[in-house]
C-alpha cells in the first residue's frame, strides 16, 4: 500500500519526527468480527520491534484465545523479538494474591495493574483485550482511564478491543477501527470452529 | 465471549456437526485498518491447530509485512504448531523461473499457484492479502475465483484482504467483515510508525 499523505498538519508545535513517534491508543470496536484478531496481529509487529508487550484480557471466556495466547508465548520465549507477558482476569490475575468477589473487581484490580504498568514504563505495547466492556458497565471510570492514558509517560502504544467503545475512548484515541459486521456463518446456522473462532 | 446461536438453520441436509466444520471463505475488506492484520491473527489460530498455512502477498509495499512475516517465519520453524509458507509477488514469486513483465501478469502467476495448491490441498489456511485488488482491477476473474473457492476440496480456510472486495466475492463468502475508519493519526498530521503500522 501507498504511504499516506497527512490531510491536515496540526500546528501543536511538534515536529514531523516528534509527531510520527508519538505513541498511539488505538481502539478496535463495532459489531463485527476481527476487533481481538487485529489487535494480536499488531502485536506481532511490536514483537518485530523487539518491544516487551503486556496483555491483559478482561473478560473471562471458554475458550480464551488459545491460540493467539500459544503463539504469543512461543514468540516471546524464542529470544528473537520483544518479551510477552500474558495476564487473564478469568484465572484471578497472576498478580492477585488474594480472592476477587467478583467480576466488577476483578476488572477494577486489571485496570490498578495497567495504570501501575503505565508507570513504570513496563511495556511498549498494551494489549487491553475486551477492556471496552468494563468500561461500557461502568465498572471502570472511561474519564480516569482517558486522562492516565493521556498523560501516560514515555512511548507506550495502548490497543483497547471490544463491542462497546464509549464515546469519550473514542475520542480521546488515536486510531480507531469499527470492525462491522457484513455477514457471519452463525447467520446461516454455523457455529464456531476451532482454528478460526478460537 | 458468549458463543453465539444460530438465528436460522437452514435446509441444507448437512448435521450441525458438518456445517461447523465446513471450510470458510473469510474476506476483511473496507477503508479501515486492521484488514491484514486480522488476517496474520487469525493465522495464530491456524497455527496453532497444526495446519500448514500459505500467505501469498498479492501487492508490492516497500514495507511489506515484515513484522508479521517474521514473526510467522518463527513460529512455522518452532515445530510446534503448523508450518508457514510465505509468498511475496513483489519479489517474484518463490515458484516462478522467469520475469513477469507486469504487476498484471505477476497477480495472475500468483493466482494458478493458489489454483494448483487448493487442487492440492496444500494448506489448511490460506492468507491471500491484498487479494481483493487484483479482482478489483479486473486482472483476476472475480468469477473464477468465486467458483474456485466453492468447489475447492477438503478442509480449506481461505482468507481473503483488501479494501474493495467486488461484490460477487462479499456474497459468496462465509464471513465478511468491513473495517471502517472512525480515526486515523493521518487524519491530524501523524504518519505511519514502526511496529504501529509495519
Amino acid at each position: 500500500m501507498p504511504q499516506g499523505k497527512p490531510s491536515v498538519v496540526p500546528e501543536d508545535g511538534l515536529t514531523t519526527r516528534q509527531r510520527r513517534n508519538r505513541p498511539l491508543v488505538v481502539v478496535h470496536t463495532g459489531i463485527g468480527k476481527g476487533k481481538s484478531t487485529a489487535a494480536f496481529g499488531l502485536a506481532l509487529r511490536a514483537w518485530n520491534q523487539g518491544w516487551p508487550i503486556g496483555v491483559f484480557q478482561f473478560v473471562k471466556s471458554a475458550k480464551w484465545k488459545v491460540g493467539e495466547e500459544r503463539a504469543l508465548r512461543v514468540l516471546g520465549d524464542s529470544g528473537e523479538g520483544g518479551t510477552v507477558a500474558w495476564h487473564k482476569m478469568g484465572e484471578g490475575w497472576s498478580w492477585v494474591q488474594r480472592d476477587l468477589e467478583t467480576s466488577e473487581e476483578a476488572a477494577r484490580e486489571g485496570w490498578e495493574q495497567v495504570k501501575r504498568d503505565l508507570a513504570a514504563e513496563t511495556y511498549g505495547l498494551y494489549v487491553l483485550d475486551e477492556f471496552a466492556y468494563p468500561m461500557h458497565w461502568g465498572w471502570v471510570d472511561t474519564d480516569e482511564v482517558v486522562a492516565v492514558l493521556r498523560d501516560r509517560p514515555g512511548t507506550q502504544h495502548v490497543v483497547i478491543t471490544g463491542r462497546n467503545a464509549p464515546e469519550k475512548l473514542v475520542v480521546a484515541a488515536d486510531l480507531v477501527t469499527e470492525m462491522g459486521k457484513v455477514k457471519h456463518p452463525m447467520d446461516v446456522g454455523q457455529k464456531g470452529q476451532k482454528g478460526i473462532e478460537w
